[in-house]
């Protein structure tokens, strides 16, 4: 099978398993319940479950230990999203071709969709914990996730990202943004697959850093996209970036210079995967995410 | 000492608490961390950390077992009072005599600042979970709170608020409403003071029978005060929620018939905290809250 059919039955696959998360009751407030689904299945590539699974496959974890957590760092993934696009912050009207979520279900069930899907991820992990096999692991999951997500994580970055109104904005800064805001939650997601399948502090650590250098290749590639692809390939407006007067990797440091970081990120990352070396499907997803056209 | 004094000290000892678990780092995200602190010190009368440690000492539990658990649990409450008053919900400029969190730090802060809570929240309790000597029974007590805060609890409560547009609304309706958005954060304030405590799931139960109407005795108290109060003793514009066009309790049932609803669930709490009994405080602080003026 080739590698994008692969990808394709894969992400389906995980669809599969994370959708069950989701709420599929009837209730008073199910104009929440069709804004957590709308939002979480308008899609996105599942890289953060993907390499979660990915990654507790090369330690040889038991799959099942995973599926809650993969559910859960979509789900915060997801509301980041959610949140990022209500007017007060990038005020986006779509995402991947589809109305964002508050342009779809108001601005008030924006909002609230958002907080709802942060405290799901939470719900979904609490009861992971309590049903695991190996509740210390379980939790050690848990905790890494809350701490890459949150306002020394994830958060963090978009504070960073929000205050930024310059294109000049110095390298150190925007390695701060891009490291918190994109790289926090592929390293949780890769260190939260080694983590459950009980590989060792070493190893974990090890696995933040490639982690941590395939988010920062991927955010790179994103900024190349946003100004060589076109809108249809991109599915958001190209050059988004530039109309919210922010700077990017390629405005401070040109194409080529992008290029070349990219490479050299992800031949760092390769190498560190490489000792361990037992998931070929993983080093694939990881050089297709880094040198993807869209 | 008198009642309103112990409960000045004690409310005190609680901040002091509560305030160990705030960030006080610097770092480039300065701004969150400046708003997050603000927003939990403005104030509040601190009932849900209170309820949870009294509820723990009724059932002679170990204090530093809860301490990050009341944190959290205020974060949440504070969490969703910034993002309530955001523009897009209750659009409020002031509370407790305060601006808002957005009015202060600005509107995409308030977002992220309330995110960064409900993070923080969880980032707490995940170590807490992990240093606690009964792993399992932590990790309980996050889960009742992460699902008496979610979709299934307070923000599925909120939801149905936001979408009731018109004065008349059935009394159903408000039941719901009120016991997701108020009494779900106070049945979990005192699940988790009786579970951290080794409360057996019999006494649990009591304790989140007793809470929902503490809960809702508090809500009704509260809908009274908003059309008996004055602004200055209330701390926020009188008849907001009419200004809103909302249906309260007072709107569909009237004053006296309010006023008799909060004796009836008053003495029906009071009834089951009796059964344990060991609590003269806590008697008192469920009286207070229930027939306060403010």
């Amino acid at each position: 099978m080739d590698f994008i059919t692969e990808l394709s039955e894969r992400t389906e696959y995980i669809n599969n398993e994370i959708y069950k998360y989701l709420p599929n009751q009837e209730g008073r407030q199910k104009t929440i319940f069709e804004a957590i689904n709308y939002s979480v299945k308008i899609g996105g590539k599942r890289l953060r479950p993907m390499l979660m699974l990915e990654t507790c496959r090369m330690f040889n974890g038991e799959e099942n230990e995973v599926y809650p957590f993969m559910a859960a760092l979509e789900m915060i993934h997801t509301y980041s999203l959610v949140h990022d696009d209500l007017p007060a912050m990038d005020n986006d009207d779509y995402r991947r071709g589809n109305l964002t979520t508050h342009k779809k279900f108001g601005h008030a069930m924006g909002v609230l969709c958002g907080d709802g899907l942060l405290n799901l991820a939470y719900e979904t992990m609490a009861k992971a914990i309590l049903e695991s096999g190996n509740i210390q692991v379980a939790a050690k999951a848990f905790e890494v996730i809350s701490k890459k997500a949150g306002v020394y994580g994830m958060v963090g970055g978009q504070v960073v990202d929000i205050e930024m109104t310059s294109h000049k904005e110095d390298i150190d800064t925007l390695n701060f943004i891009n490291e918190l805001k994109t790289g926090a939650l592929v390293e949780a997601a890769m260190m939260c697959g080694a983590i459950l399948a009980n590989a060792s502090d070493e190893q974990v650590e090890n696995i933040e850093r490639a982690a941590s250098k395939i988010g920062l290749a991927f955010q790179i590639q994103d900024d190349i996209l946003d100004v060589t692809s076109t809108s249809k390939e991109l599915g958001k407006p190209v050059l988004s970036d530039e109309k919210n007067n922010k700077a990017t990797y390629v405005t401070i440091l040109g194409i080529e210079k992008c290029k070349e970081k990219v490479k050299e990120l992800s031949d760092e990352a390769a190498q560190i995967l490489g000792e361990y070396n037992t998931n070929e499907f993983l080093h694939e997803l990881v050089m297709f995410l880094i040198n993807r056209k869209q």
